[in-house]
């Protein structure tokens, strides 16, 4: 076993040997996204999915978010597999970070590999991933791990879950799932399976949460056909734009049978709606016969009345296909009054507002949009609380740990699961990083924790960001910062006025007057400490903390304020010039 | 007429005279927030609500923003009346900023300028506005205007609608409103003035279009009475925390009622919730019995089936009760098992986050959250798309704007307008600041624009914030800041090494190599240019490019670049400790 370092050691109390199963997650829990869950038996690992999350505003300039896995990292050697239940990005998105760090072998679906390999060739092209596809319904033994991988419905077609066979008992794993009895590929998520691996016994269940809140049932994808049907009848005489999730297959299959019906053809518009495409079309997710599917190039050859396009851009994300249409500003399609958008996707929190911005700027253009909740443009992929109930009553689990969700999602699963009968000192409400540890003989009791967090990448930077940089960020973004810049000798004399910048900082009317004061007290603070040997940093502090006073009472600003100090060094070099000479 | 500058004069293309009204919005149009509507008959103004609007994410460290009445300011003199419509802060929490600036007088409702009063004491504590109290019911002629106030249901009361007689033609503006048939004070929507109004004939409306996306009718407030009667029900044995919006009279009494059923006490818990409950009580809107009032120093005495805390903080705001209670930080009231928590409010768009996190704080101190939409916790105080076209054909005006709304509202309210038989041509979709002209042989139109926009106060700085320190503050939120100092002789020449300090730059791991390469880059751009007399804007310039070069290819940072580079003037002072014994 190797360990990099003692912060990520496991403190696991002992538990140390064959004879213990640990269950670990290092992201999902506690929120939605950067799902990864670990299943650790004596020196065999295996991890379930490698997802990212989006940041929010909180986290100004990031791309996104991963698992922290320097406890994987640390225990390297150990791990058998990556399984990958569906091709979410929430699930795969860590992908191109973890998987040259851990190069652990990689297990999933025909459509899940086939998304994973479009964003790796991307992302990491000269990473060749050990690929192993398998099918729902298969059942493969990975070290003393046996996985029998059981068919769900999702927003996503291929999606498994997983009932995994340990030493100390069955464990099921339901990815992300909705009971949908009419999914539109046929699909059905085995509710046998659940039901038979159920029979055999099962220890501990964790199940998705995300809907936990919701009363009754998640409505069937197929709901979405009506809608359409109706909305293409309201609005027979225009040009139909429809916006959704490049990965709702689902969904694109049903408005291409629309647009079939009403006989128009498709154009599909954005580079990831392209790609998706293609590849479900390739591997059979995807059924459009060709003579539908035109270039949005060669649009303009029909007229309104033949066409719908095809786009992104359902969260409002900047670049995407509607957003660009929205400003005016996109090459292809340009927005007026012969136009309809339809925004079939609901908001994924946190993206509210560039939504709805989204939204004003197409009514400004003139285009009809139909965007409201009341319009049933949109249908959930993850099952609501009646769902989640009949899962926990055909699998009937000892022991039961809500995942996929925030903290409230948790607790209502954790409450549903009490109505059915699971008492509630057998659900464990976790952490990212808790250990639940099994033993033979005793239950399960969470021992201690490993390292787990964020790791922050930043799609410029190659690394990742220390959380430090950002609380800087978000300092300065407040209220400013404020530079006060100086050169002083060895022995602390100035050897110029300083000078001063600012950088979003709010200054009253009187400003003169506010920066006369801040050139003098930064002056005076360095002329003070002249004399002796000069201390850069006592230097900063003291202009530091004279210029806050003067902004906090004379403009009552609370900016960031950054001393640059530079030291000239006697004998160093007195004529700069030629040092300059010889240092290039 | 005084104007104070050419920017703000008005362009309305030879309107001026007494046979002109003009209709212009300087806050309110395609935002939900920081209402004020102008209207003018040659030398008369009267203004309509002066409100506030809360920033988004996109304004950072920004507290309000109020509209810029630049226009108002250059025409004090015309001003008869600031009429206010209701109590809530969009409505008129642009006050302390508007009132010393037009010193006009201030028209509305016992309760409204109530509030008012309230706020103008601390905000203003030696501006004494000249206040006029009117009532739903009253007409009154402010010169050449005749304006009869009109009861209204919303979620606050006593609010007004107003039906303003002008020399052109009548004008109604609805204010906030819904027609909630069953109001808890009984003071229902006066329909019947409406429908008299419209039976003498109305020039011009101007209607409410929050939930003009809605369909149906908004459900009347009275409906939470059984939600809370079903609430007290299912949690009798626990102590129970509600949080509201503060100036919801209505649904205080609703709270308040099925408390006295439940013979529960009630404490109120945070400054804006007692004063505003203290207001309405003297002012009798509010029916409590004192006796089953307590403050919160004493609900030790009580058990948890005998109490009710009722509290602000609905929409996360940091420092509001519930969510230093939902950290365990509140001195009053420690949450856990023995607590339910119910939150009677909505989410109000832009808050999603702070409410999200308060929820699954509050979770987390082991409390139950009654929170889900499904379980009707609250109702909007806006009328819904019947409503609205039941109000259209009452008044059957001539002319529409559809006001107090995004672009989306006021489109979808236009579109509601044309079904009930107003045509199109006839319905103006303005933008704050288009100016709408009357005259009385030709049909109205826009003429122009007045200055209009947003003027952002931050609570700290006295005055108004100009959008470029905020451009510069987001610039910085998203990559950080690189300072570049130096001091340079009258020719340029460095007078000692640069120094560099950064701010929220994430700088990768070879950082040393990065730093040895900005600090060559940077001496060697001003080294360049040394030699003729220098040019600080040139020598910037130069850093800035440099610097910005070896950051993009070196670290993929877009980090904003701040050179701050002072001059020492030859002959100036020598000896800079002289000068400085001198300076000081």
């Amino acid at each position: 076993m190797t360990q990099r370092n003692s912060r990520i050691r496991r403190k696991n109390g002992g538990t140390e040997g064959k004879e213990h199963l640990n269950f670990i997650a290092l992201g999902g829990l506690g929120e939605i996204g950067k799902n990864m869950y670990v299943l650790e038996y004596g020196d065999e690992i295996i991890v379930i999915d490698s997802g990212l999350k989006f940041p929010d505003s909180e986290l100004p300039g990031i791309d996104y978010i991963v698992p922290d896995i320097s406890y994987l990292e640390a225990n390297k050697d150990k791990i058998l597999a990556i399984i990958i239940t569906h091709g979410h990005e929430d699930h795969t998105g860590g992908l191109p970070y973890v998987l040259p760090r851990l190069n652990a072998p990689l297990y999933g679906t025909q459509l899940t590999l086939g998304l994973i390999r479009n964003k790796l060739q991307e992302d990491l092209p000269l990473y060749h991933p050990d690929y192993h596809e398998i099918r729902a319904g298969d059942v493969i033994k990975i070290g003393s791990f046996t996985i029998r991988f059981i068919a769900v419905a999702h927003s996503i077609p291929d999606g498994v879950a997983l009932s995994i066979e340990t030493p100390l008992g069955r464990i099921i794993h339901t990815g992300d799932f909705k009971l949908d009895s009419t999914p539109v590929d046929g699909r059905v998520t085995d509710y046998g399976a659940f039901a038979e691996e159920g029979d055999k016994g099962v220890m501990l269940l964790c199940s998705d949460s995300t809907n936990a809140e919701r009363q009754g049932f998640t409505p069937s994808e197929r709901t979405i056909a009506a809608t359409l049907d109706s909305l293409f009848r309201t609005y027979r005489t225009k040009r139909i734009i429809v916006s959704s999730f490049a990965s709702n297959v689902h969904r694109i299959q049903q408005v291409a049978d629309v647009s079939a019906r009403f006989n128009r053809k498709i154009a599909f518009l954005g580079r990831s709606m392209i790609r998706n495409v293609e590849l479900a079309r390739d591997t059979g997710y995807l059924k459009i016969d060709s003579r539908m599917i035109i270039q949005i190039e060669e649009s303009w050859k029909y007229s309104d009345n033949q066409l719908v396009v095809v786009t992104t851009g359902s969260q409002g994300e900047p670049f995407s296909g509607l957003v660009t249409m929205s400003r005016g500003e996109n090459k292809s399609v340009e927005l007026g009054e012969h136009d309809v958008v339809f925004l079939l996707a609901s908001v994924i929190p946190g993206n509210e507002k560039l939504i709805n911005n989204t939204i004003n700027r197409l009514f400004a253009q003139g285009c009809e949009v139909v965007y409201e909740k009341e319009k049933n443009t949109h249908v959930s992929g993850h099952a609501s609380a009646e769902e989640l109930k009949i899962i926990l009553n055909l699998v009937r689990p000892q022991y039961f740990v809500p995942v996929h969700g925030e903290y409230k999602h948790m607790v209502r699963h954790s409450q549903l699961a009490q109505e059915v009968g699971i008492p509630q000192r057998n659900i464990f409400l976790m952490d990212n990083g808790d250990i639940l540890t099994f033993s033979r003989n005793n239950p399960p009791k969470k021992y201690g924790h490993v390292q787990a967090g964020a790791v922050i990448v930043d799609g410029n930077a190659a690394g990742s960001i220390k959380s430090e940089v950002l609380k800087e960020r978000r300092e300065i973004a407040e209220d400013g910062v404020l530079v006060v810049g100086a050169s002083v000798d060895d022995r602390g004399n100035l050897l110029a006025p300083v000078a001063i910048e600012t950088q979003g900082v709010f200054i009253s009317e009187d400003s003169r007057q506010i920066f006369d004061e801040l050139y003098a007290v930064s002056e005076r603070a360095i002329q003070e400490l002249a004399g002796g040997r000069v201390n850069i940093d006592a230097l900063k502090k003291a202009v530091k903390t004279r210029v806050r006073d003067v902004l906090r009472k004379r403009n009552s600003s609370f900016a960031v304020i950054l001393p640059v100090i530079s030291v000239k060094q006697s004998g160093y070099y007195d004529d700069y010039s030629k040092y300059e000479k010889e240092f290039f």
